[in-house]
């Protein structure tokens, strides 16, 4: 079976799907994998290192595309916010992030009428099971790590207390909304690098975890009883909750020299959470960085890979911090990816089994159908 | 006794000599404080919030040099790189930063003769009684700590080991050449953020403190019994001694994702320890920051105030690192340059006692004669 890794062509897009250690793994088990010139380019990685692990090295893009079984990508069909559909053979196999929200539904009727077989790893559920291929955590960790770094090299002040002969610096204040797989990285990072930290998050259920990495919970004394899916994403609330809960952050953001925010809720919009008004409250040279800016945001200036000077405030709006740390997003990538290639492979070629939870949950078309029973899920609950 | 704080007119300098809180212990003190407007912007600090303190704040910057018996400057005469001599009044005291290697004999003469009495803070004897007027100590501070969030941010790895069920990422490794200050603070900030750091110094003493840190100590067997000078910088060395080190420090710096460098010797142009050969041997993506970029770079390549691409690494040459954390940085700068005056007040005016050792150690200008003894010592060891 041919493993095909086409590159990424989205613009800025620096990750690959597979990184050399991870394709001679698969190479072991007896797969054939095929790579385009400059796939790794991004991530720095030469065609040298994956022929040197067995990869052939093919000079045309679009040759690894008719010449693969499955393709491995890290954002296609509606991941892509170019539009562009790849050239993706009939009968073949493409496993990445596809974006299974954004996709039109007249796209998944074409590749499915050419029995095209899409996995959407966004899909994976959230279960033990499931973990080591769950490209969204892996990914929305290195956007918390990054998100924090970002707004240090930002802030005009340092993040520890210091401690001189000219006397004590105070600690940078950090407050995090949206205590996720992100969030809670955000807080980590913002931790090791000695600030103070509170965080805020819709389930009370976090708190815990939020102090166990040593910040502070913010309390609000809300209706939350229903705050987390069965699926352990936040879940969108009524206008009238987030009305209250604006209120109660006031504070917390203006007592903030740093806002990281990341609250998202799969294939919705962004709530906003942080509004301008609470923005008017923070000292001049305030930071905020908004995890949730693809969705539109959680703060009200924010604009997607944009950087807006909001009065005095600067509000980073990022959509791809993973693709600022390509090495190590694209080594995290290609071991779930693998590991999602192998929990289906039977005897060197992939076993499409719907009654196996994980197949069922990412399929988005197989046999000549279009099938996303989440996607159709959520959209619902939402 | 009027004190004035004119502002900085360097571009890019966004630090203040004096900031609101400082000023206020100056105005308790009795003393008339002159503040020209816009001085505070750059680090964040209204006019108004100098007039709440008692400052007075005047809208031309001649008249705050015109009427002030005392300037403070983050950075005038030699500590300017566009030459510009401010209009500093006959009769007048100025304390700042005053670049005292760089500063012309004529300018100094110039200035002696409308006596003018100068006081350049970079010649503070490193002593237990001037370490809280240390603003060469505060600064390198801050550039360290800036150092390694540049270097982090650039850098397409995470720094911190993550453990993750899609598998481990080594953390990053970071070798920082020269462990004064800058070295020490760039080494506890790396160790914060989760790298592995090694640590080089031509001075065997900072060994254990570098090991304090948690940092391996690169021990090379060179000759080094005289690394250290009394004023407890490092001393330049010859040309063989560097060609040595070079090749022992060659595997240390192929090994590292992260090279900080901070080797300056004062006055003297920063030696060449980091060559294009040592470059050639990092991975693709490794990025280098050459603190000692105003002196012409620790790093072969390095430009001041340039991002340079040497191959597949990048190296960062900034010159003026803690004005980008501005706010912390004239706070501390602040209290060092409060603590300076306060040191020499005696009932409510200044009291120049050339057997002060401080007094001495710092005085360029005084009573119409140029003196300038560490200037000159300096020049003379190096």
């Amino acid at each position: 079976m041919k493993i095909g890794v086409p590159g990424e062509t989205v613009v800025g897009e620096t990750r690959v799907a597979l990184v050399p250690p991870v394709a001679r793994r698969l190479v072991e088990r007896g797969l054939d994998v095929l790579v385009a010139t400059g796939a790794g380019t991004g991530s720095d990685w030469s065609d040298d290192e994956y022929a040197a692990v067995g990869c052939t090295v093919l000079d045309d893009r679009a040759a690894v595309f008719e010449r693969s079984d499955v393709v491995l990508q890290v954002r296609g069909l509606g991941a892509r916010p170019d539009g562009e559909v790849d050239p993706y053979r009939e009968g073949g196999t493409v496993v990445g992030m596809l974006g299974p929200y954004a996709v039109e539904d007249a796209t998944l009727e074409a590749l499915a009428a050419r029995r095209v077989t899409l996995f959407a790893l966004e899909l994976l559920p959230r279960t033990g099971r499931a973990q080591s291929m769950d490209v969204l955590t892996s990914m929305a960790s290195l956007g918390g790590y990054k998100a924090v770094v970002v707004a240090a090299d930002a802030l005009p002040k340092l993040f520890p207390m210091q401690m001189t002969a000219a006397g004590t610096i105070q600690p940078a204040s950090v407050f995090v909304v949206g205590a996720g797989v992100a969030g809670l990285q955000a807080i980590a990072t913002a931790r090791r690098l000695g600030a103070r930290v509170r965080a805020y998050d819709v389930r009370p259920a976090v708190k815990e975890e939020v102090e166990s990495l040593g910040a502070g919970f913010v309390e609000l004394d809300l209706e939350t009883a229903e705050a987390a899916t069965g699926g352990g994403y936040a879940r969108e609330q009524d206008p009238e909750f987030y009305r209250e809960q604006r209120e109660a952050m006031t504070d917390a953001v203006g007592a903030a020299d740093v806002v990281v925010t990341s609250a998202a809720v799969p294939g919705r919009p962004a709530p906003t959470l942080v509004t301008e008004a609470m923005l008017d409250g923070m000292a001049a040279g305030s930071v905020v960085v908004d995890l949730a800016a693809a969705g539109g945001g959680n703060c009200e200036p924010t604009r997607p890979d944009e950087t807006v000077e909001y009065g005095d405030v600067t509000v980073f709006g990022p959509t791809n911090l993973p693709a600022t740390v390509p090495r190590t997003a694209s080594q995290l990538f290609a071991n779930n990816v693998a590991n999602f290639l192998e929990h289906l492979l039977r005897d060197g070629s992939l076993h499409v089994d719907i009654d196996d939870e994980i197949v069922d949950a990412t399929l988005l078309t197989h046999d000549g159908t279009v099938r996303a029973p989440n996607r159709r899920d959520e959209a619902d609950a939402a």
